[in-house]
């Protein structure tokens, strides 16, 4: 077999997995173990042709895979990998280059540094910032708050709010830093009269938390670091998408006077998963924190290399498919999308309020809905429970006020009416 | 266009790159600014058809390419992504799994699991290893040197060779660790007499230096850590990947007494980056340094998720392309490979021998030759570069005791002898 036919016919297996996606359980069915017992217990000796990975996938593999491509998959945040996006991947791998410096693949730096410059613009940030990509919020959030410990060196506390994300805590406890977590009010925004900034170096505020998207008041906040000189990081992972709309814009009311900012395309902008898109307007001290140039990179290239802005020497061409991705769209496509998103969720939202025995728990701002039924925390966990169960759709959950909430995010492209209707039967008809 | 058909040319794309790579300068001769003048300054308002995509690759993107892929990249370290890894990370997007926990993709998890194992197997490490994929070498690096943090509190300091990688420097900054750098012997190997290990947490030895491929001994530095249980972290990024062939195995001795090891799966073993395997044998380490579960991501599963043991929350599918690499290439088939790269490099190693004017400066240990004219640092410099412009083939440099040191790293796939020989007439040319 010839490179070609093997590819046309890992193509064609995956343009039969997209249309297979509303026959299979969303939520895997595999217990643990499950997956690994049914492989063998070595690599092959001999090579084996690439039909079989192929049929292996269908045999071993999609059992044990939750299908985040599902457009019934409303758990966690829905993301999908498009069409451009997929195959962007392909041409990332066949070219393989590593970006290790800037003359290692300067074609890899500068689309990267051109696609962060258009999605800037695009969400209304400032222009000026300095761009980068990170594989995951994760990894951005350390890179920022390394960088603001370094430009405030002696000040060892962060502050967020109860709500941001565990890769804020995380972060911290690698970076040793002290995190301070404040209050949040009644639709879990970050109370900012209830902010304590002694000894901080930095401030995260969030712009759609993973909760329930509350939205920071990030001008107030602004507010309150400028006078020391706090580091403020902006976590608009997911909800930075939806700034593409000028409707949502309001969300990203003082983001303009941010340290730095994280929002990832690999969420709700069809971008594969391996981009997270990190803008500062200070990249020396992302410098300062990260660059180490040996004797077998230096050249004299004046260029500085964009791995001495994050953790990573290497990077994969990641910019291609954020390009491909914004290009087959077009910024008129990709706003239609998070349009038809929140429709969406509007939508079921709708249908949650005006049903007795159900409430909405959270202000709907973007794309999720936070819901639960009338009942005890293990009833609605069980009904979680039993929902997923049955695999038509998969759900998760989070704690808010210290009650089991449900969650459904709608996100994913191919997710239709249809769709959205079919959990809300599938919710009723379970509780 | 449907998915198919743009899949399809994407492929033929991709098939047409690969025929072309012996004509193209392998460096790319793209000043600083150049790729990005040539995009326009905003991202497109309407969609744009995927072809035009294609097209810019050549237009805009492919001059500004170094082509990692071309037989005739000997620089860094050379590194093919292999057919079966590309289709693999075509299918990685197209299944858009992100391995947040266990039950996000059971699979995703296992499979890593899986895969991981075998390799471990192929390489000789001990059995009952637990192993993880990180994106690169260096954020297995973070990884392990945070564990080892965690593991002896109090202890701040990282001892490594001279000859370490930066990224080890970098980990250090990062973790606020103070690195103290070991002499290096005659070879370019740690000297074990040197080592200083007062208030030592951890130790890292290098199983194939940057530079040189040097081998640190390994066993011996176990024998100086162990009374104080200071963490050994051995960094086998490049030259592991060889331990699938009995013969280079003694460059292991001692290293199933190390508490984790790195091998780059995607630096020599034809899987595409992005594919950094991690073992360790305190795997509670790992977690105590990483995990933090939040409610939204709390399930009843009895299984630890791969993502308690790093930085990152979401992980790619990363587990499908080394699967489907150790496969389609079988163990022999890959070990054809290592001997070959070898074999190769042996062969220009001795053509420089064997030509007056020329040296070889440091042992050849595996597929990467260190060599320099008779002359001075400037000359061979200005030699490098001669080459480099001519665009036929790629190399690069180093410092060994302080002179300039040309590298010719062979391990392409599709790199033959005559490349190699190409190579060699090229450098006799320009001197």
């Amino acid at each position: 077999m010839t490179f070609v036919e093997d590819a046309y016919a890992a193509i064609d297996w995956l343009a039969g997995y997209q249309e297979r996606l509303r026959e299979v359980p969303v939520l895997s069915p595999a217990k643990p173990g499950e997956v690994r017992a049914a492989l063998p217990p070595s690599a092959p000796e001999e090579a084996e042709p690439f039909a079989r990975v192929l049929e292996d996938l269908d045999r071993v593999v999609l059992p044990g895979v939750t299908h985040w491509q599902s457009p019934r998959f409303f758990a966690y945040f829905s993301t999908t990998g498009s069409s451009p996006g997929v195959l962007a991947e392909l041409l990332i791998a066949g070219l393989n280059n590593v970006g290790i410096l800037w003359r290692a693949s300067p074609a890899l730096q500068e689309l990267e540094e051109t696609t962060l410059d258009w999605l800037a613009q695009l969400l209304g940030l400032p222009s000026g910032l300095h761009g980068h990509i990170e594989e995951g919020a994760s990894i951005s959030t350390i890179s920022a708050l390394a960088a603001a410990r370094q430009a405030k060196p002696g000040s060892r506390v962060v502050v967020c709010s109860e709500h941001a994300h565990s890769s804020v805590d995380r972060a911290c406890k690698l970076l040793e830093l002290e995190l301070r977590k404040t209050p949040a009010d009644e639709e879990f925004r970050l109370r900012p009269d209830a902010l304590d900034l002694t000894d901080a170096c930095a401030v995260v505020a969030t712009v759609g938390t993973t909760s329930s998207t509350a939205v920071d008041p990030v001008a107030a906040i602004a507010d309150a670091c400028q006078p020391d000189g706090i580091w403020l990081h902006v976590d608009a992972a997911y909800a930075g998408s939806a700034m593409i709309c000028p409707e949502f814009r309001w969300a990203f009311a003082g983001v303009d006077r941010a340290d730095s900012v994280v929002v990832n395309p690999h969420k709700w902008l069809l971008v594969p998963q391996g981009c997270s898109a990190l803008w500062t307007r200070h990249p020396e001290a992302f410098r300062d924190a990260f660059s180490v140039v040996p004797e077998y990179l230096r050249t004299k290239d004046d260029v500085v290399s964009f791995s001495e802005y994050g953790p990573e020497l290497g990077r994969r061409f990641r910019a291609l498919k954020l390009w491909a991705v914004l290009r087959c769209y077009g910024a008129e496509g990709l706003r239609a999308r998070i349009r038809e998103s929140v429709r969406l969720a509007e939508l079921f939202e709708s249908w949650v309020r005006d049903e007795p025995g159900w409430e909405i728990v959270a202000p709907r701002e973007f794309s999720v809905v936070c819901f639960r039924r009338d009942a005890s925390d293990e009833e609605n966990e069980a009904l979680m429970h039993r929902v997923n169960e049955r695999g038509t759709i998969f759900l998760s959950h989070t704690k808010l006020d210290g009650r089991y909430v449900l969650r459904l995010a709608v996100g994913n492209d191919p997710t239709t009416e249809d769709d959205v209707r079919t959990a809300w039967d599938e919710l009723r008809e379970a509780a």
